[in-house]
């Protein structure tokens, strides 16, 4: 399947829309459905590049608006970019910010020009225009940016909704004017809440611009997991096959799958890192809460199916120990088999792929979970 | 100098008492001098077995007191030993607790029967006598053990610097007594406090008993740098020159570099670990306190000639980036960074005395030291 075009891929069997691509970057390709672990600050939290690479992450995200408030896009270009400072020369996608900036509520302000909010550290006054986070992610070096974007509230009303949309649109126009290199990859993000027309009409508009790939905003805000599912669908339905499509923030094991169904290439998710260093743990039969005082004496590892570093090395009494210590290491332990987890599991869907068995594959990742 | 004798050392030139030694345990030969990291709570804090490897540890240091506490010596061993428990299958020494007990003062009384104390954790009361002191270490399995000694405050009057010197005499006897394996080496502790005459008597106390080495206990707590190498001198003199020497809970770099130009062989020290946390960093001109603004944007490791992890991977302008924003993997990068320190200068020190030129490195030392 290796090209030299931007995004080629196989589509799965007539059943579902899973489809097994390679996306090809700066930093190298990157095979897809694949799981972006999130470096917020030019770290993964508690982990190293080389933990990363050897379980299997292709793709890191760094966040845009958290590298501009500390320690400012400019420093991190004049070091090298953000691959150099923070020593990982594969793949990394950038948000841009917006979401981000929407989560500050109050101290954020939106209007067509852009976002003015105020620093969650020292609540200094910044301002960004959708031409500024392509500038500040150009600097940092992303080998995939995204075009800064509204999020709306969830619940919204069409009319809330349908403005933020357009404003989204007009931003993701004026992003792909302000792109001075084309080897940075640009991707837009679609938006339209809860409301299929807008979301067609919101992918509509991004196609008319035209990007190197496609991202679903919007999701994960508190609606239902079927309202979920349906706005994916609703936009899947309206995105150009050729190119890469991204679900912003998502998910789950589950949300995962369920995304992949529908055709998902990319996603991302504090959720393996942050569950780690709150000590639970993902495996093939559920969620393992490691404080529990069941695994107080368990010599056994969080998962024996599992071949990540801390479970070839560590038994859950230790992991319980370390936790319940509050050491260092209990995040680290964790996070890599979290991540792993997560990894691992597009490594399989991607398999499973290859070989059109992912209904089965589907089937059978539920039928593990229901299992314990 | 390979030898099935417990320890062989090779006598440095007449101007110093320096010695390079080896010393064989249960899971391993120690070259000697050596500093041993500190991992209180089954893990050297930040940082992997891995890591500590590469590094260069050769052996590292668990507290009994925190795990007859938590997670409980019995549990350990039924899990298979310290070794296991931590995937450390290297040497291993435990303290006896003696000290950590004596640090609890209020919550600690001592009689002739042992000590009895209240758990820093949930209050609860518990007893150690000098014999349960070396059956958790046995339960622990580790390869050097400890006898449990009382220390003694600093200032203290000279009568109770002899009750107490004298108590730790007959615990000594009492620990040789209930060792039930001669494979796992058991250590005497002498005290003396900053009376000469104390510390020779105390030293031959111990002598009289016979253990596989001697530590020096009831230093760095308060006392001059010239009353730490009096008195380690006052007791070097009169231990036996075939057996391992042990400053116990030294010290900084200059300490490590007095001690064993004062015949010690063994150190451990909670300063590379802790002041890696506290982003403090050991160089060979002096620390580098990393968050200080003039390594804002500095591009250099925070040794040039460093050779560790950290270094050869990252900027000073990285790590202060990690440590402002308060990032574990600040506390993992810089706590590698200060046990390499702390592991290659006995390193140095090693192959000074080898080539008989410990004076001249010592010399050097200061001069570069004196250079920043």
């Amino acid at each position: 399947m290796m090209s030299t075009s931007l995004f080629t891929r196989h589509q799965s069997s007539s059943e579902c829309a899973a489809r097994r691509g390679e996306l090809a970057t700066r930093h190298g390709i990157v095979q897809t459905p694949v799981f972006m672990p999130v470096g917020t600050q030019a770290t993964v939290k508690a982990v190293t590049v080389e933990n990363l690479l050897e379980l299997g992450a292709q793709i890191i995200l760094g966040n845009t608006y958290h590298l501009f408030i500390r320690p400012g896009h400019e420093m991190i270009e004049r070091l090298g970019g953000l691959h150099s400072f923070m020593n990982w020369h594969h793949p990394i996608l950038t948000d841009s910010g917006g979401f981000q900036i929407f989560s500050l509520k109050e101290l954020a302000t939106i209007t067509e020009e852009g976002a003015t909010f105020r620093s969650h550290l020292d609540g200094s006054k910044k301002f960004l225009s959708p031409e500024d986070a392509v500038g500040v992610q150009e600097s940092l070096g992303a080998d995939i940016m995204m075009c800064l974007d509204t999020c709306i509230p969830y619940p919204a009303d069409r009319q809330q909704t349908l403005e933020a949309t357009a404003l989204t649109g007009r931003w993701a126009r004026r992003c792909r004017a302000a792109q001075r290199r084309r080897d940075h990859l640009l991707f837009g993000i679609t938006q339209g809440g809860m409301f299929p027309e807008l979301r067609k009409e919101s992918a509509e508009t991004l196609i008319e611009i035209g990007f190197d790939g496609y991202a679903i905003g919007g999701l994960s805000v508190g609606e239902s997991k079927q309202q979920m599912h349906d706005m994916t669908e609703a936009t899947v339905a309206h995105l150009p096959g050729e190119r890469p499509i991204y679900l912003m923030g998502v998910g789950t094991p589950e949300d995962l799958v369920e995304g992949v169904w529908r055709g998902v290439d990319m996603f991302d998710c504090v959720m393996p890192t942050r569950n780690a260093r709150n000590g639970t743990l993902f495996t093939s039969h559920g969620k393992v809460v490691i404080k529990n005082s069941r695994y107080r004496e368990d010599p056994a590892p969080v998962d024996e199916h599992c071949r990540c570093y801390t479970c070839r090395n560590y038994s859950r009494a230790y992991l319980r120990h370390l936790f319940v210590s509050r050491e260092i290491l209990a995040y680290h332990l964790n996070t890599i088999h979290n991540l792993h987890y997560y990894v691992n599991l597009m490594t399989e869907i991607r398999e499973a792929i290859e070989k059109d068995c992912f209904a089965s594959f589907r089937n059978d990742f539920y039928g593990r979970l229901e299992g314990e």
